[in-house]
């Protein structure tokens, strides 16, 4: 039996969001389409949209469906960016998603966009003060709402005023966060109607049991936002493509779902995780638990092993049947040390030293047991192996 | 019983993608993972993708997923210029797919592209001395497979050959085609290896029976290209995010099944299509069809009735419960004339009479009859609507 702790990589396919597949793939017809097909299949995902805008507390026009975080993210960042002209700076926190990074840099040389970093605390939150200094003048702002690494949640009603202050337009990355923790794109708003302080949050649907392909992207109207892809007149003129109303009618479902149960999930994976925390430290009594203590995602427990290679330690529980991760999956494929432990202070060292585990909804006791029960010789294995390594080098 | 007589606006999922997208979501992982569930995960991605490579004759990593056809013409259009510098050329026959002219005109006005027209001959095709004229120093060129409104096939390995002797990539768009004419990627290609000739082609899965959401760009290696969404180093570092490999999965299985049955299906459907074609004319004897005679898309039926207003009629037909098309479903929404219609010589008027009556796989031969059946009296009422608004004007 395989016990799956990756949730943060991926979540399993929610029932509701398989139904909503598959009731919504028998309708026929092209959203954009004005005959009576078309028709049926646009309602469809109209409530869709409906049903999104409900669980986040926006109007829903300004849900545009994406193709999951990775565009959300890329269509908030370029699309803000291109309406602010050339020239300008972004504002860019250490520590963000690869997405937002890897987004934010091309502009920087492609589009001479200029950016400003500002940096985490020692447990992966972003600083006020460096931020708010930073953003006099800026193009635009963005956050993670929560650190998908480290799990730390942000401040983001401040970070959101801050920048409404300054006269910045700021995105947040809720990709990580989302189904976890409340999140009200209307409330975080700190000056609604403006097009600045929080204009665009974007989410994705497998973190929360829906499909994989599907995401979006909360674009306030006030956004001044460029499209990424252009074509049809599709999602106010701002995504172009033929609109996946299967996947649309999937995400809703999941995310009705998770909200409905989100408080008690809540409860449930703080139990479950304090009992990894607890128990990874009776094992490995100088594993360091990382992020903040308090103010996480339920599910999230990232530790630092200071004796064991992170990739090893992967490598050995994988083989008693356990997934865990060393970090973002859209990295893991390439063995680089995790540039959000390095941004909370630690050493190339540590950051090659982590460990990413994190429970989900189809998580259960009996998962906590045989990490627990794994883990001593998977631990033992890998730190024999690191330092056999140093003694070589 | 409503009629469906609107398949290249979209397709029916076939059982076969159903089936495919179900079992694939049992597979919880992320590709990019590196644990067991993830490389699980991956086998099937890279599966799925062998499959779409056997059908389009390329190699599988040159198949790189995207959320669609829009999506992939994006990738090709805005990649190869942004890799062959500013201040270039974009060859962009006339009649194009909106998304190939958004995006080609989107670079025109926002990063200094010059984008150099193509005419169409009287039955759409693009013309081979003009394309020929125009290609010495451009940066890129792009073509239709297939016109999506129409139905005309193009000769894609003369293009490609031009372009490969002018030392001029080439994009394809075979969203229309796929499925319904053979498309071989590497007999296509004049000058594989180099980075000239054609060296992309977009599909999309919703038009041949699978999930709406999700397509490919074929890009091949020596293509160079920038991604569009930046992230994760997935798919070659052109495509970040995560990898939807249920849409793979059922995208693969319906191209498989397309490919299969596409000859039983090219007879049957030209059989249908020719029942339509003299059915309308003996109905509606002026009714002229557009597109080539015998090199066309086999389930297209693209008529100009003079006498009549397009969207009249389209309404009127709905009404009877048949669902067809005044042109590409993309832009349906607006009532817009269609620029095909225009750019094959018709005035501004004929571009707002035309029907696009597209058959496919559900196509039944009742279907063409009760189309048929219902055509007389709402074109009479279409006819008698536009010469009341005539006579007032």
């Amino acid at each position: 039996m395989s016990v799956y702790l990756d949730h943060a990589a991926t979540s399993p396919l929610r029932p509701e969001a398989r139904d909503a597949w598959l009731a919504a793939v028998e309708v026929t017809g092209n959203a954009s389409s004005i005959h009576g097909s078309g028709q049926s299949a646009r309602r469809l995902l109209e409530e869709s949209r409906e049903m999104l805008a409900g669980v986040l507390h926006c109007d829903p026009v300004e849900v545009l469906f994406t193709s999951g975080g990775t565009e959300s993210i890329n269509l908030a960042i370029k699309g803000l960016w291109w309406e602010r002209k050339q020239g300008g700076s972004i504002l860019l926190p250490d520590g963000e998603h690869h997405a937002t990074m890897d987004a934010a840099n091309w502009l920087m040389t492609h589009d001479r966009a200029e950016v400003r970093a500002v940096s985490l605390d020692g447990v992966g939150r972003i600083s006020l003060a460096e931020f708010a200094g930073r953003l006099p003048g800026a193009s635009l702002a963005t956050a993670l709402v929560a650190n998908n690494e480290v799990g730390t949640v942000n401040d983001v009603s401040s970070l959101s005023e801050l920048s409404a202050e300054a006269g910045v337009p700021l995105h947040l990355d809720a990709v990580a966060a989302f189904g976890h923790i409340p999140i009200s794109f209307n409330s975080i708003r700190a000056d609604a109607g403006s097009g600045v302080g929080l204009v665009a949050l974007s989410v994705s649907a497998h973190k929360v049991g829906g499909p994989v392909g599907v995401g979006a992207l909360v674009a306030a109207r006030s956004a001044e936002l460029s499209p990424l892809q252009h074509g049809g007149g599709q999602q106010r003129g701002l995504r172009a493509g033929t609109q996946d109303i299967a996947g649309a009618a999937a995400f809703a479902a999941a995310a009705v779902a998770a909200e409905a149960e989100r408080d008690s999930e809540r409860a449930r994976l703080l139990t479950l995780t304090h009992r990894v925390v607890r128990g990874v430290q009776s094992v490995v009594p100088d594993a360091v638990l990382l992020g903040d203590a308090t103010e996480r995602i339920p599910g999230n427990a990232n530790f630092l092993f200071p004796r064991a290679h992170g990739e090893t330690l992967l490598f050995l529980l994988d083989q008693a049947g356990i997934s865990v991760s060393t970090g973002s999956a859209c990295q893991a494929g390439v063995a680089e040390p995790s540039h959000v432990v390095r941004a909370i202070g630690r050493s190339e060292t540590d950051a090659r030293s982590v460990l990413r585990i994190s429970l989900g909804r189809t998580t259960t006791p009996a998962d906590v047991d045989e990490l627990l029960a794994a883990l001593p010789i998977a631990h033992e294995r890998a730190a024999a192996s690191r330092s056999r390594a140093d003694a070589r080098s």
